[in-house]
């Protein structure tokens, strides 16, 4: 028989596939060894341009909040000794200025006075002259100095984002300017003779290039600055410059398509060439072939083109990645509890991701399976959580109890109640 | 005795206030009722810039997803009538280009042929003929058309954020522009002689103005574009001008400061003079101090000062009312069960919003109530929910199973794991 290029490629065609949580160990590993999380860089921003960024280091009150002892009310601040003797029966006299001032609620209390009485327990008799009939103890109804953050009290830790209310507290403890850790910079690089521009009406056989709004939507909201490059026919060559290229501005290079082991599936060959192909095919479903690569000292991602198969990849690998250059404490993921309503088979040795549909009822939420494979958004459009089968189950019977995962996306209106015995 | 102008503040010194839901439903029926919401504008986006905005009508697909028949894996194409014969022990053989065509995944499958074999099921013969041993089901291994989406499918509905899903499927489905609800555009005003630029060093007695960022952080995120004007001090003829000003380039007017009834509390008086008081003073706790006001045909609020008061009062008006201005679906809180760690005494006839710290445990979460008025800033930057006490409780005593609303603010990296019996 003849050689067959056909034969060739069959002989290639199986993905050597690692398990999920040693291809994450293998890829962090090595960007360890490599230092590129500590070598991630700072920079000094103003507070009120911080929202969503991440601290570099612990932020601490620069002034007490609030920096003045104030009256916690309307009422009149007092000596508090001068009022120990008041009682209904034998009321205290007390002259304007000499033995209280007025003070409306975050007024100063200056010395001598230590109390504030509150206005509707002073009785005002002539000549500004005010009558009052209970003692009061020292500081009552007067909030002390650095009674929110008292000097040098941590304000915001490190490696938390930013929040309103963390801007609003720096601006009351004197801090203006703050260090925060720099966006990770991603490009995204798609490949493919059958990518054509969504602008464009593809023909028989074309697809229009849309995983990258997956890519810039979810990197941006995790903390990077996203960059996107223009579709690269299957050319190794260009596909090649453009990773060199993209690695001298980026820290983070993907690379969507050509993850297989087509004939035009180049990613991998590329990768090797550049530096370290880490991992090539994931065990878990949908979305096995995938690739963890390191060249220059930077991470390179091949995506799968399908795009259900590309979130996933970015869930699993590109936001972890993300977080620790950002030095961010890692985000627990929100969970509820139900009961599945049908039948799921996993294949053993894989980890599979179930995207799933939630419905309330009486009894707690009922998890539906969603249909379809890698290719179907449709599916991710309609996902409430999704379910994961580890890898040495084989089947999920109708009514187990589960636990999903909620894909509330930051952008998403939708939430939902947990499960509340 | 002489009159004394404080008896005269004291006289007034008490809000009449309205019930929480009492005075919701006042606000959005003046609003409804002066077509607040129904007029609402919307404009023309490409889809790419539409991350996170709403869509303002059924977003339907303008092109079948995929837009041709497919193969769904790498094999051969065949006509399934050909292979009907075919058995282990009876093979049958088949010509290239007759009677298949190579395909990979995702490639077309034109007529005559209507299936896909796997390639890891053909034996390639020399010629570039091929043998099959299994017959085959016609559409076996194909997509068909639109099976993503059909023509003309719903893809996104209207009243949804626009997620990286959405955006993909759109681009997918050919659909390039859509019609997008335009942002609420707020202004903040800052006002009261107490309050200076937090870039300056407060003195004595004063407060630098911080609360905005609160507002804006929130208000953004929310959907509404966001302006600060310049601080205010208690002049009350520049305070009515720039809200009659703000109105008319500003869908919302939020006055920050003098909501009380002190003396330089002129915010009631104002809203008075240019249009209707709704509500001042809602029976809740923190921040009762709050105005609700029509003018113009538009929302005019006016925020208390402390930022606790502010931040509830964002919360429980701006939010719904930004929310209802889009047509968004209305969100639903996350919420989580647990018990509390200890008593919280409330006052009948308000509702208290308590903020919590929840603390995992063996047995589920515990509920810590957090110290402190409205006042405390930092009360907010460690809460992880929110826990109501409604207007007919007087306590809830330590042990007793409470639902927490989650402040997983879009901004935070924060997410708790709910409760899992």
């Amino acid at each position: 028989m003849t050689k067959n290029p056909r034969r060739v490629r069959r002989a290639r065609a199986q993905l050597d596939l690692t398990p999920l949580d040693e291809s994450r160990k293998r890829f962090f590993s090595a960007l360890e060894e490599v230092g590129f999380f500590t070598q991630a860089p700072s920079e000094e921003l103003d507070v009120r341009e911080a929202l969503g960024r991440v601290t570099a280091a612990p932020i601490k009150a620069r002034r007490p909040v609030p920096h003045f002892r104030s009256s916690a009310m309307d009422g009149i601040a007092v000596p508090s000794s001068q009022t120990q003797k008041a009682r209904p029966d034998h009321p205290v006299r007390l002259r304007p200025d000499e033995d209280f001032i007025y003070v409306d609620t975050g007024d100063p209390v200056p010395e001598p006075f230590d109390a504030v009485i509150m206005i509707e327990q002073v009785e005002e008799l002539d000549d500004g002259v005010v009558e009052i009939s209970h003692a009061i103890d020292s500081n009552a109804n007067v909030r002390p100095v650095g009674e929110d953050f008292s000097l040098g009290a941590l304000v915001v830790e490190r490696g938390q984002r930013m929040t309103p209310e963390g801007i609003t507290a720096c601006l009351n403890a004197g801090i203006l300017r703050l260090p925060i850790r720099k966006k990770m910079r991603a490009l995204y690089i798609p490949t493919g003779s059958e990518i054509v521009s969504p602008d464009e009406e593809p023909a028989l056989g074309e697809y229009p290039e849309s995983n990258s709004q997956l890519f810039k939507g979810y990197l941006t909201s995790w903390g990077a600055e996203v960059a996107i490059a223009p579709i690269i026919k299957d050319l190794p060559d260009m596909i090649r410059k453009e990773v060199e290229c993209g690695l001298t501005t980026s820290d983070l290079v993907a690379i969507a398509g050509g993850t297989s082991k087509g004939r035009e599936d180049f990613t991998a060959e590329i990768v090797d060439e550049l530096g370290r192909v880490l991992v090539h095919g994931v065990a878990y479903h949908p979305g096995h072939p995938i690739l963890l690569g390191l060249v220059h000292g930077k991470p390179v991602i091949g995506l799968p083109g399908y795009p259900v198969a590309a979130w996933l990849g970015l869930r699993q690998f590109v936001r972890p990645l993300i977080e620790r250059y950002l030095g961010l404490t890692a985000s627990r993921p929100s969970t509820l509890w139900g009961r599945l309503a049908e039948e799921i088979r996993s294949q053993p040795g894989t980890r599979l991701f179930v995207r799933v549909r939630l419905e309330e009822t009486s009894e707690g939420y009922l998890i539906h399976p969603l249909r379809g494979g890698a290719s179907r958004l449709s599916s991710l459009l309609q996902a409430d959580g999704l379910l994961v089968v580890d890898e040495a189950s084989e089947s999920l019977r109708a009514g187990s109890p589960v636990t999903v995962e909620l894909l509330r996306s930051p952008f998403s209106s939708n939430s939902f109640a947990s499960h509340n015995p």
